[in-house]
């Protein structure tokens, strides 16, 4: 019916680029236990969301299901804002999303740093040209409320960010009082819980946090490339008020808002093309967790890391993490087995038993192995199935005399 | 097995927010034929490859598919560049992408305004502090050598923007000899292929161009959330050697080269969390391109286009743009019929044939009805759907005295 051209005009052909051979196998995804940090496991009933048709960025029905995704992230974080919604991109982009927002350039910021996402943090915010200042404490350590009352004292910044869950060191940061702290001393506090959020209790709201954001792939069971976000009333009045615009038109809270419907404006404006599908499993991923209970879910978290913290120090192995109560539910560090190389750890478990389980990142680089069960994978049976694994990985690895 | 907690704490109650009832509605997605602009329909295939089991975005196996995606890339570009991957995002986060990599602040760049796409573009180096300057051609129409010559050496811009496929007029914007002209002036081509790339001859290599991106959701069928970008020798040479870094960590270059295994180096290090479903969806699409070949995917959508046009002009309907030979393939624009609300024939469409048709964007607003036949949607099936249901619109829909 249609012209077919097979023949590459002669002048150019032996520029042409032909079509590569390794597209013509057909790629089939191996069935893992993804029991690293994320993304987790993807149930059937998400992935299926996923593979419904592709409707129109701007469809009503489109726009129902944002809405939906809004209340599910309104109760996922326990908040009121109107300004809540998905970002289109990973967790990176929601952090971003956050500070190019928050912060103009030459503005004032404090990074409490105390893994990787701190840092990362610090390194966005220097890159729109803001002030940077950070505290830090030691990987594996949180910051007392008096650390931070001082250090907002010292640095006067409008902006302060705090890293609930820093999956690179299995911390879990308490929130409480550090709202107060912030607005008495008249500056937002931002919150990153991608790996925390369902996994431990946060109330967005009642803690005072004025920009919270997560990944979809963590706790929530999505795929990756979506990443909820929120804004308090406090937060929107800077955000709407700054004077120069974000740096990114993208990730302009102005735009997001209105293609959200979030900015009370009738008519919404084609600011990017949403990741159609991608918002669907979102909204099938937040649909698990209401059904679930926030609640519930938090409560199983907690009760299955500590399950699994007591097999791995019956098992003789030890947590990096000293104080129980600042333990992230939802990602554990492990203090690497003395005498062993953790890559063959890991690989060893990946390669017999299917199941990842991840070395250090950033400050915990060579120091730690991290398992993650999030969501779907926080269970008792998950955790047996590890400690099975790393059980059988001491015996068979190779063990240097330390 | 687990505690259930379902009681709130008391104190809090007031503040509580519960699970949101329209979360209990399983949401399926209506059927539509997708002919607006984008995103077009994702045949099953494609949409099955993105529910496959999710791995991570570090396994070996995701780095063979983002090897296999780099090849596709390098095919439907035309391209032999080393640093050809896709951009975790939509169009719009590709746009940022090159911007971002390619311009400095303080450095002048110039964007050729003959839609919307390139009023964005300006608007994206603008935040970032580049000096901007525009060429402008009235919507419809293109801009010749000359013109862009003589601006060249008016501005001596360091980067110069072209869209291919201005989807908001349905221009088709001629490339050969802008790369010689650009390259004469010291400066960087860079071209938004969108909308075109597939549906139109493109020869990223022999056409030279440095920059050049498009979007998963428009003739690859996929669904939206992957935008592939190439980067030429010329391109990687101002790129990372820049003085500052890019606003964006999310989308600098130096990191997603190496995440992508283009920088030669032989440890990938974590730079964030790809949409590993969308990579599975976007291999797929490049797969099907590669299949049906390159050429013959253009010669179908001209061939389609030409047959469309002509069933318009039959009806007695008028095409936007005048100049037949620069007419996108891909998009074609309908001067809104006369004494019609252009708004009640789309959503009469919509309602009527679950067929979407959209109006204008940005400079044509009001003055175009906006049909989009790509990858699977270009037949002459489509076309005949599309001219049935004008038809059908025009008969039934309310008309004034003109």
């Amino acid at each position: 019916q249609y012209t077919r051209l097979n023949v590459f005009d002669s002048a150019m052909s032996s520029l042409y680029v032909p079509p590569p051979k390794c597209l013509e196998k057909r790629f089939v995804a191996p069935q893992r236990h993804m029991f690293g940090p994320g993304p987790s496991n993807v149930p059937p009933r998400i992935l299926a969301a996923g593979a419904e048709p592709v409707i129109g960025h701007m469809h009503p029905e489109m726009f129902e299901i944002m809405s939906d995704i809004r209340s599910g992230i309104q109760y996922a974080f326990q908040t009121r804002n109107k300004v809540t919604l998905a970002v289109s991109g990973t967790g990176h982009a929601a952090m971003e999303c956050a500070i190019f927002n928050a912060v103009e350039p030459g503005e004032d910021v404090l990074m409490a740093v105390n893994g990787i996402w701190g840092e990362r943090a610090a390194e966005i915010a220097e890159r729109i040209g803001a002030r940077v200042n950070t505290i830090r404490t030691p990987a594996g350590s949180c910051f007392t409320n008096e650390d931070i009352n001082q250090a907002l004292a010292r640095h006067k910044p409008c902006v302060v960010l705090f890293t609930h869950g820093e999956s690179s060191t299995g911390v879990l940061h308490p929130l409480d009082g550090i709202g107060d702290i912030c607005h008495r001393h008249n500056c937002l506090f931002v919150v990153d819980c991608v790996a925390s959020m369902g996994g431990a209790p946060l109330y967005m709201d009642t803690q005072g946090i004025d920009i919270l954001y997560t990944g979809s792939q963590k706790v929530l069971n999505a795929p990756p490339g979506t990443a909820p976000i929120s804004f308090s009333e406090r937060a929107c009045e800077k955000v709407f008020n700054r004077k120069t615009k974000p740096v990114s038109f993208f990730l302009d809270m102005s735009w997001l808002a209105n293609y959200w419907g979030c900015d009370g404006k009738l008519a919404r404006i084609y600011h990017h093309t949403g990741p159609v599908t991608n918002f669907y499993s979102l909204r099938e991923s937040l649909a698990v967790l209401a059904e679930q209970g926030l609640e519930n879910s938090w409560c199983r978290h907690q009760e299955v890391a500590e399950y699994f913290h007591e097999g791995l120090e019956n098992m003789g192995l030890r947590l990096f993490v000293k104080d129980k109560n600042v333990r992230l539910p939802t990602v554990t560090t492990i203090v690497a087995p003395p005498g062993y190389d953790w890559k063959e750890i890991t690989s060893y478990i990946m390669k017999n038993h299917k199941l990842e389980i991840s070395g250090g990142l950033g400050p915990s680089v060579g120091q730690v192995l991290r398992v993650g069960l999030m969501g779907c994978n926080s269970s008792k049976a998950s955790v047996d199935m590890v400690l099975e694994a790393l059980k059988d990985a001491l015996k068979h690895c190779h063990k240097s005399r330390v």
